[in-house]
Protein backbone atom coordinates (compact mmCIF):
# COMPACT_ATOMS: atom_id res chain seq x y z
CA UNK A 1 0.00 0.00 0.00
CA UNK A 2 1.47 3.24 -1.18
CA UNK A 3 1.42 6.24 1.08
CA UNK A 4 -1.52 8.18 0.75
CA UNK A 5 -2.15 11.96 2.31
CA UNK A 6 -5.72 13.00 2.49
CA UNK A 7 -5.41 17.05 3.00
CA UNK A 8 -8.17 19.75 2.56
CA UNK A 9 -7.77 23.50 0.45
CA UNK A 10 -4.23 24.14 -0.08
CA UNK A 11 -5.32 28.08 0.61
CA UNK A 12 -6.96 27.74 3.79
CA UNK A 13 -5.93 23.79 5.90
CA UNK A 14 -3.20 25.08 7.91
CA UNK A 15 -2.89 21.39 9.42
CA UNK A 16 -2.80 19.84 5.99
CA UNK A 17 0.14 22.11 5.11
CA UNK A 18 2.36 21.02 8.39
CA UNK A 19 1.90 17.34 7.22
CA UNK A 20 2.37 17.57 3.46
CA UNK A 21 5.76 19.72 4.33
CA UNK A 22 7.03 17.11 6.75
CA UNK A 23 6.39 14.34 4.35
CA UNK A 24 7.47 16.39 1.31
CA UNK A 25 11.20 16.36 3.28
CA UNK A 26 10.78 12.44 3.17
CA UNK A 27 11.21 12.54 -0.68
CA UNK A 28 9.05 9.54 -0.24
CA UNK A 29 6.38 9.00 -3.17
CA UNK A 30 2.88 9.12 -1.82
CA UNK A 31 -0.94 9.80 -3.70
CA UNK A 32 -2.74 13.20 -3.11
CA UNK A 33 -6.17 13.31 -1.89
CA UNK A 34 -7.56 16.74 -1.54
CA UNK A 35 -11.06 16.91 -0.05
CA UNK A 36 -12.51 20.54 -0.38
CA UNK A 37 -13.82 21.68 2.93
CA UNK A 38 -16.50 23.93 3.90
CA UNK A 39 -19.13 21.98 1.41
CA UNK A 40 -22.17 20.04 2.13
CA UNK A 41 -20.61 17.05 1.79
CA UNK A 42 -17.33 17.41 2.78
CA UNK A 43 -18.04 16.27 6.69
CA UNK A 44 -19.36 13.29 4.85
CA UNK A 45 -16.23 12.56 2.89
CA UNK A 46 -13.97 13.45 5.35
CA UNK A 47 -15.66 11.09 7.83
CA UNK A 48 -14.63 8.28 5.62
CA UNK A 49 -11.09 8.90 5.40
CA UNK A 50 -10.88 9.74 9.03
CA UNK A 51 -11.97 9.00 12.49
CA UNK A 52 -12.43 12.49 13.58
CA UNK A 53 -13.83 13.83 10.17
CA UNK A 54 -10.33 15.94 10.43
CA UNK A 55 -8.04 16.34 7.85
CA UNK A 56 -5.00 15.46 7.66
CA UNK A 57 -4.72 11.79 7.64
CA UNK A 58 -2.07 9.61 6.62
CA UNK A 59 -3.00 6.11 4.78
CA UNK A 60 0.28 3.53 4.94
CA UNK A 61 0.82 -0.05 5.53
CA UNK A 62 0.95 0.76 9.35
CA UNK A 63 -3.00 2.17 9.32
CA UNK A 64 -4.73 5.63 9.70
CA UNK A 65 -3.28 8.22 11.28
CA UNK A 66 -4.99 10.96 12.20
CA UNK A 67 -3.25 14.09 13.26
CA UNK A 68 -0.57 16.32 12.15
CA UNK A 69 1.93 15.79 14.80
CA UNK A 70 1.71 11.67 15.24
CA UNK A 71 2.31 11.94 11.30
CA UNK A 72 4.86 13.62 11.58
CA UNK A 73 6.72 11.24 14.29
CA UNK A 74 5.81 8.43 12.19
CA UNK A 75 7.59 9.94 9.25
CA UNK A 76 10.65 10.93 11.15
CA UNK A 77 10.51 7.31 12.75
CA UNK A 78 9.96 5.69 9.27
CA UNK A 79 12.29 7.73 7.08
CA UNK A 80 15.36 8.58 9.61
CA UNK A 81 17.49 9.36 6.61
CA UNK A 82 15.44 12.40 6.38
CA UNK A 83 16.34 13.55 9.83
CA UNK A 84 12.86 15.41 10.00
CA UNK A 85 13.96 16.06 13.75
CA UNK A 86 17.30 18.26 13.99
CA UNK A 87 19.95 16.56 15.04
CA UNK A 88 21.12 16.88 18.86
CA UNK A 89 18.87 15.90 22.07
CA UNK A 90 18.88 19.66 22.88
CA UNK A 91 17.49 20.58 19.98
CA UNK A 92 15.32 17.84 19.41
CA UNK A 93 13.72 18.85 22.40
CA UNK A 94 13.20 22.19 21.96
CA UNK A 95 11.75 21.59 18.49
CA UNK A 96 9.05 19.19 19.65
CA UNK A 97 8.17 21.50 22.57
CA UNK A 98 7.62 24.54 20.04
CA UNK A 99 5.90 21.73 18.02
CA UNK A 100 3.68 20.62 20.87
CA UNK A 101 3.11 24.16 21.77
CA UNK A 102 1.51 25.11 18.44
CA UNK A 103 -0.25 21.81 18.31
CA UNK A 104 -1.94 23.08 21.20
CA UNK A 105 -2.13 26.55 21.76
CA UNK A 106 -1.96 30.32 19.91
CA UNK A 107 -5.76 29.75 19.71
CA UNK A 108 -6.00 33.80 19.43
CA UNK A 109 -4.03 33.86 16.66
CA UNK A 110 -5.24 30.71 14.99
CA UNK A 111 -9.32 31.68 15.43
CA UNK A 112 -8.74 35.90 14.55
CA UNK A 113 -6.16 34.93 11.54
CA UNK A 114 -7.14 32.00 9.66
CA UNK A 115 -5.05 30.45 6.69
CA UNK A 116 -5.88 32.46 4.07
CA UNK A 117 -2.43 32.18 2.11
CA UNK A 118 -4.36 33.99 -1.47
CA UNK A 119 -5.16 37.61 1.39
CA UNK A 120 -2.96 40.62 1.15
CA UNK A 121 -4.63 42.41 3.69
CA UNK A 122 -3.99 43.41 7.47
CA UNK A 123 -6.69 43.43 9.83
CA UNK A 124 -8.55 46.23 10.96
CA UNK A 125 -7.67 45.91 14.56
CA UNK A 126 -5.16 43.08 16.13
CA UNK A 127 -6.57 42.38 19.27
CA UNK A 128 -4.19 42.22 22.30
CA UNK A 129 -4.54 38.33 22.74
CA UNK A 130 -3.09 38.15 18.93
CA UNK A 131 -0.19 40.67 19.65
CA UNK A 132 0.70 38.38 22.84
CA UNK A 133 0.91 35.14 20.30
CA UNK A 134 2.95 36.81 17.88
CA UNK A 135 5.35 37.94 21.08
CA UNK A 136 5.41 34.64 22.14
CA UNK A 137 5.95 33.12 18.53
CA UNK A 138 8.76 35.48 17.51
CA UNK A 139 10.66 34.63 20.75
CA UNK A 140 10.40 30.98 20.03
CA UNK A 141 12.01 31.75 16.63
CA UNK A 142 14.32 33.97 17.89
CA UNK A 143 15.76 31.59 20.17
CA UNK A 144 16.05 28.58 17.64
CA UNK A 145 17.52 30.70 15.43
CA UNK A 146 19.87 32.16 17.74
CA UNK A 147 21.02 28.64 19.61
CA UNK A 148 20.28 25.98 16.87
CA UNK A 149 20.04 27.51 13.81
CA UNK A 150 23.71 28.16 12.61
CA UNK A 151 23.86 26.03 9.80
CA UNK A 152 21.25 27.28 7.77
CA UNK A 153 18.44 30.00 7.85
CA UNK A 154 15.43 27.79 9.04
CA UNK A 155 14.83 27.22 13.03
CA UNK A 156 17.43 24.65 13.36
CA UNK A 157 19.62 25.34 10.31
CA UNK A 158 18.23 22.80 8.17
CA UNK A 159 14.26 22.70 7.28
CA UNK A 160 12.75 20.32 10.05
CA UNK A 161 9.45 19.69 11.14
CA UNK A 162 9.55 22.81 13.22
CA UNK A 163 9.57 24.44 10.17
CA UNK A 164 6.37 22.37 8.62
CA UNK A 165 4.10 22.83 12.19
CA UNK A 166 5.60 27.16 11.55
CA UNK A 167 5.09 27.32 8.38
CA UNK A 168 1.36 28.02 8.15
CA UNK A 169 2.13 30.80 10.72
CA UNK A 170 4.29 32.63 8.54
CA UNK A 171 1.70 32.54 5.96
CA UNK A 172 -0.45 34.51 8.23
CA UNK A 173 1.90 37.05 9.37
CA UNK A 174 2.50 37.70 5.48
CA UNK A 175 -1.10 37.57 4.35
CA UNK A 176 -2.07 39.32 7.26
CA UNK A 177 1.09 42.15 6.71
CA UNK A 178 1.39 42.18 10.63
CA UNK A 179 4.94 43.93 11.10
CA UNK A 180 7.38 41.68 12.43
CA UNK A 181 11.32 42.42 14.58
CA UNK A 182 13.37 41.76 11.43
CA UNK A 183 14.95 38.85 12.40
CA UNK A 184 10.79 37.10 12.06
CA UNK A 185 10.79 39.00 8.94
CA UNK A 186 13.54 37.14 7.47
CA UNK A 187 12.00 33.89 8.92
CA UNK A 188 9.30 34.57 7.10
CA UNK A 189 10.84 34.67 4.03
CA UNK A 190 13.11 31.56 4.32
CA UNK A 191 9.85 30.02 4.66
CA UNK A 192 8.67 31.94 1.33
CA UNK A 193 11.71 30.68 -0.21
CA UNK A 194 11.16 26.95 0.70
CA UNK A 195 10.53 25.40 -2.84
CA UNK A 196 8.23 22.47 -1.28
CA UNK A 197 6.36 25.67 0.76
CA UNK A 198 6.48 27.29 -2.68
CA UNK A 199 4.82 24.61 -4.26
CA UNK A 200 1.53 24.05 -2.01
CA UNK A 201 1.48 27.95 -2.05
CA UNK A 202 1.56 28.15 -5.55
CA UNK A 203 -1.29 25.35 -5.94
CA UNK A 204 -3.05 27.58 -3.30
CA UNK A 205 -3.24 30.50 -5.27
CA UNK A 206 -4.17 28.89 -8.27
CA UNK A 207 -7.73 27.25 -6.11
CA UNK A 208 -10.65 28.68 -7.48
CA UNK A 209 -13.06 27.83 -3.82
CA UNK A 210 -13.68 31.00 -1.78
CA UNK A 211 -14.63 30.63 1.52
CA UNK A 212 -16.91 33.76 2.73
CA UNK B 1 21.86 17.61 36.72
CA UNK B 2 19.28 15.27 37.78
CA UNK B 3 16.26 15.26 35.86
CA UNK B 4 13.44 17.62 37.55
CA UNK B 5 9.42 17.92 37.06
CA UNK B 6 8.11 20.95 37.83
CA UNK B 7 4.05 20.07 38.51
CA UNK B 8 1.00 22.09 39.64
CA UNK B 9 -1.97 20.58 42.60
CA UNK B 10 -1.94 17.11 42.33
CA UNK B 11 -5.80 17.18 42.58
CA UNK B 12 -6.16 19.20 39.63
CA UNK B 13 -3.33 19.55 37.07
CA UNK B 14 -4.26 17.06 34.54
CA UNK B 15 -1.31 17.85 32.44
CA UNK B 16 1.00 17.58 34.86
CA UNK B 17 -0.37 14.17 36.09
CA UNK B 18 0.25 13.07 32.02
CA UNK B 19 4.07 13.82 32.25
CA UNK B 20 4.41 12.46 35.94
CA UNK B 21 3.09 8.81 34.57
CA UNK B 22 5.36 8.74 32.00
CA UNK B 23 8.35 9.77 34.24
CA UNK B 24 7.21 7.28 36.68
CA UNK B 25 7.51 4.53 33.99
CA UNK B 26 11.04 5.22 33.23
CA UNK B 27 12.02 4.34 37.10
CA UNK B 28 14.44 6.94 36.96
CA UNK B 29 15.56 9.43 39.32
CA UNK B 30 14.36 12.74 39.40
CA UNK B 31 13.13 16.02 41.86
CA UNK B 32 9.94 16.74 41.72
CA UNK B 33 9.03 20.33 42.25
CA UNK B 34 5.20 21.44 42.86
CA UNK B 35 3.68 25.19 42.26
CA UNK B 36 0.54 25.45 43.63
CA UNK B 37 -1.73 26.81 40.96
CA UNK B 38 -4.46 29.77 41.47
CA UNK B 39 -2.82 31.78 44.15
CA UNK B 40 -1.50 36.02 43.59
CA UNK B 41 2.18 34.05 43.02
CA UNK B 42 1.34 31.16 40.96
CA UNK B 43 2.36 32.82 37.45
CA UNK B 44 5.12 34.32 38.81
CA UNK B 45 6.90 31.47 40.17
CA UNK B 46 5.37 29.13 36.58
CA UNK B 47 6.90 31.79 34.69
CA UNK B 48 10.90 31.32 36.36
CA UNK B 49 10.64 27.98 35.41
CA UNK B 50 8.80 27.51 32.08
CA UNK B 51 8.50 30.37 29.12
CA UNK B 52 4.76 29.78 28.68
CA UNK B 53 4.35 30.08 33.13
CA UNK B 54 2.63 26.27 31.98
CA UNK B 55 2.95 23.13 33.75
CA UNK B 56 4.80 20.45 33.12
CA UNK B 57 8.18 21.06 32.99
CA UNK B 58 11.04 18.54 32.45
CA UNK B 59 14.40 20.70 33.27
CA UNK B 60 17.37 18.37 32.25
CA UNK B 61 21.06 18.15 30.97
CA UNK B 62 19.12 18.85 27.48
CA UNK B 63 17.58 21.48 28.64
CA UNK B 64 13.80 22.99 29.32
CA UNK B 65 10.85 20.92 27.78
CA UNK B 66 8.00 22.96 28.71
CA UNK B 67 5.27 20.48 26.88
CA UNK B 68 3.58 17.37 28.13
CA UNK B 69 3.61 15.51 24.59
CA UNK B 70 7.25 16.72 24.18
CA UNK B 71 8.31 15.13 27.85
CA UNK B 72 6.62 12.39 26.89
CA UNK B 73 8.83 11.97 23.54
CA UNK B 74 11.75 12.75 24.97
CA UNK B 75 11.88 10.23 27.67
CA UNK B 76 10.76 7.40 25.46
CA UNK B 77 13.74 8.51 23.64
CA UNK B 78 16.18 8.74 26.55
CA UNK B 79 14.69 5.35 27.91
CA UNK B 80 14.47 3.18 25.26
CA UNK B 81 14.44 -0.12 27.38
CA UNK B 82 11.35 1.57 29.05
CA UNK B 83 9.07 1.14 26.05
CA UNK B 84 6.62 4.04 27.06
CA UNK B 85 5.40 3.74 23.33
CA UNK B 86 3.67 0.47 22.45
CA UNK B 87 6.04 -2.06 20.51
CA UNK B 88 5.37 -2.32 16.95
CA UNK B 89 4.77 0.36 14.06
CA UNK B 90 1.10 0.13 13.54
CA UNK B 91 0.54 0.39 17.67
CA UNK B 92 2.93 2.90 17.88
CA UNK B 93 0.97 4.98 15.17
CA UNK B 94 -2.50 4.31 16.92
CA UNK B 95 -0.82 5.28 20.27
CA UNK B 96 0.64 8.56 18.25
CA UNK B 97 -2.88 9.86 17.12
CA UNK B 98 -4.83 8.88 20.25
CA UNK B 99 -2.47 11.32 22.57
CA UNK B 100 -2.36 13.91 19.79
CA UNK B 101 -5.77 13.77 19.72
CA UNK B 102 -6.00 14.19 23.54
CA UNK B 103 -3.44 17.07 22.97
CA UNK B 104 -5.22 19.51 20.95
CA UNK B 105 -8.85 18.03 21.43
CA UNK B 106 -11.62 17.87 23.75
CA UNK B 107 -12.20 21.21 24.83
CA UNK B 108 -15.88 20.45 25.66
CA UNK B 109 -15.08 17.76 28.29
CA UNK B 110 -11.44 19.56 29.45
CA UNK B 111 -13.67 22.72 29.92
CA UNK B 112 -16.91 21.48 31.12
CA UNK B 113 -15.15 18.90 33.40
CA UNK B 114 -12.29 20.25 34.82
CA UNK B 115 -9.63 17.35 36.83
CA UNK B 116 -10.82 17.58 40.53
CA UNK B 117 -9.73 13.99 41.46
CA UNK B 118 -11.30 14.91 45.04
CA UNK B 119 -14.42 14.99 43.88
CA UNK B 120 -17.42 12.62 43.78
CA UNK B 121 -20.35 13.89 42.07
CA UNK B 122 -22.45 14.04 38.81
CA UNK B 123 -22.90 17.36 36.70
CA UNK B 124 -26.48 18.19 37.35
CA UNK B 125 -26.87 18.57 33.44
CA UNK B 126 -24.18 16.84 30.80
CA UNK B 127 -23.81 19.06 28.04
CA UNK B 128 -24.31 17.17 23.96
CA UNK B 129 -20.93 18.44 23.08
CA UNK B 130 -19.35 16.75 26.11
CA UNK B 131 -21.41 13.79 25.64
CA UNK B 132 -19.48 13.23 21.89
CA UNK B 133 -16.46 13.61 23.56
CA UNK B 134 -16.60 10.82 25.59
CA UNK B 135 -18.42 8.62 22.81
CA UNK B 136 -14.97 9.57 20.42
CA UNK B 137 -12.93 8.59 23.80
CA UNK B 138 -14.26 5.16 24.57
CA UNK B 139 -14.61 4.51 20.81
CA UNK B 140 -10.48 5.32 20.68
CA UNK B 141 -10.18 2.81 24.26
CA UNK B 142 -12.39 0.66 22.72
CA UNK B 143 -10.33 0.28 19.23
CA UNK B 144 -7.42 0.15 21.21
CA UNK B 145 -8.17 -2.30 24.07
CA UNK B 146 -9.65 -4.91 20.97
CA UNK B 147 -6.52 -4.01 18.32
CA UNK B 148 -3.74 -3.74 20.25
CA UNK B 149 -4.42 -4.77 24.37
CA UNK B 150 -3.93 -8.28 24.27
CA UNK B 151 -1.23 -8.66 26.48
CA UNK B 152 -2.52 -6.65 29.68
CA UNK B 153 -5.30 -4.71 30.77
CA UNK B 154 -3.71 -1.11 29.36
CA UNK B 155 -5.09 0.59 25.89
CA UNK B 156 -1.46 -1.33 24.03
CA UNK B 157 -1.56 -4.19 26.51
CA UNK B 158 1.28 -3.06 29.02
CA UNK B 159 1.35 0.53 30.32
CA UNK B 160 2.55 3.42 27.77
CA UNK B 161 1.76 6.75 26.98
CA UNK B 162 -1.52 6.67 25.92
CA UNK B 163 -2.59 5.57 29.78
CA UNK B 164 -0.91 8.22 30.50
CA UNK B 165 -2.44 10.61 28.54
CA UNK B 166 -5.62 9.28 29.01
CA UNK B 167 -5.16 8.73 32.92
CA UNK B 168 -6.59 12.14 33.38
CA UNK B 169 -9.55 11.46 31.65
CA UNK B 170 -10.56 8.05 33.58
CA UNK B 171 -9.98 10.54 36.87
CA UNK B 172 -12.51 12.73 35.22
CA UNK B 173 -15.33 10.05 34.19
CA UNK B 174 -15.43 8.51 37.76
CA UNK B 175 -15.23 11.74 39.76
CA UNK B 176 -18.02 13.46 37.86
CA UNK B 177 -20.13 9.60 37.93
CA UNK B 178 -20.05 9.78 34.16
CA UNK B 179 -22.14 6.23 33.27
CA UNK B 180 -19.99 4.37 30.92
CA UNK B 181 -20.20 0.62 28.18
CA UNK B 182 -18.39 -2.21 30.16
CA UNK B 183 -15.27 -1.85 28.23
CA UNK B 184 -14.60 1.67 29.03
CA UNK B 185 -15.64 1.18 32.86
CA UNK B 186 -13.16 -1.60 32.99
CA UNK B 187 -10.52 0.94 31.77
CA UNK B 188 -11.05 3.30 34.04
CA UNK B 189 -10.33 0.64 36.53
CA UNK B 190 -7.40 -0.07 35.60
CA UNK B 191 -6.19 3.49 35.91
CA UNK B 192 -7.20 3.33 39.24
CA UNK B 193 -5.58 0.28 40.18
CA UNK B 194 -2.51 1.10 38.82
CA UNK B 195 -0.03 1.60 41.40
CA UNK B 196 1.96 4.99 39.83
CA UNK B 197 -1.66 6.39 39.23
CA UNK B 198 -2.24 5.44 42.70
CA UNK B 199 0.48 6.96 44.25
CA UNK B 200 -0.71 10.19 42.49
CA UNK B 201 -4.25 9.84 43.48
CA UNK B 202 -3.66 9.59 46.99
CA UNK B 203 -0.93 12.15 47.22
CA UNK B 204 -4.21 14.40 45.35
CA UNK B 205 -6.42 13.24 48.08
CA UNK B 206 -4.17 14.79 50.80
CA UNK B 207 -3.87 18.07 49.28
CA UNK B 208 -5.72 20.74 51.34
CA UNK B 209 -6.14 23.55 48.66
CA UNK B 210 -9.01 23.69 47.70
CA UNK B 211 -10.03 25.50 44.46
CA UNK B 212 -13.99 27.04 44.08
Amino acid sequence: MPLTLVIGNKNYSSWSLRAWLALQMTEAEYEEVLVPLYRPDSRHCLLSHSPTGKVPVLKCDDGTIWDSLAIAEYLAETFPEAHLWPRGEAARAFARSACAEMHSGFSALRSHLPMDLRRNQPLSEVPAEVVEDIRRICAIWSECRTRFGQDGPFLFGHASIADAFYAPVAGRLRSYAVALPADAEAYVETIYQWPAFQRWYQAALQETEIIE
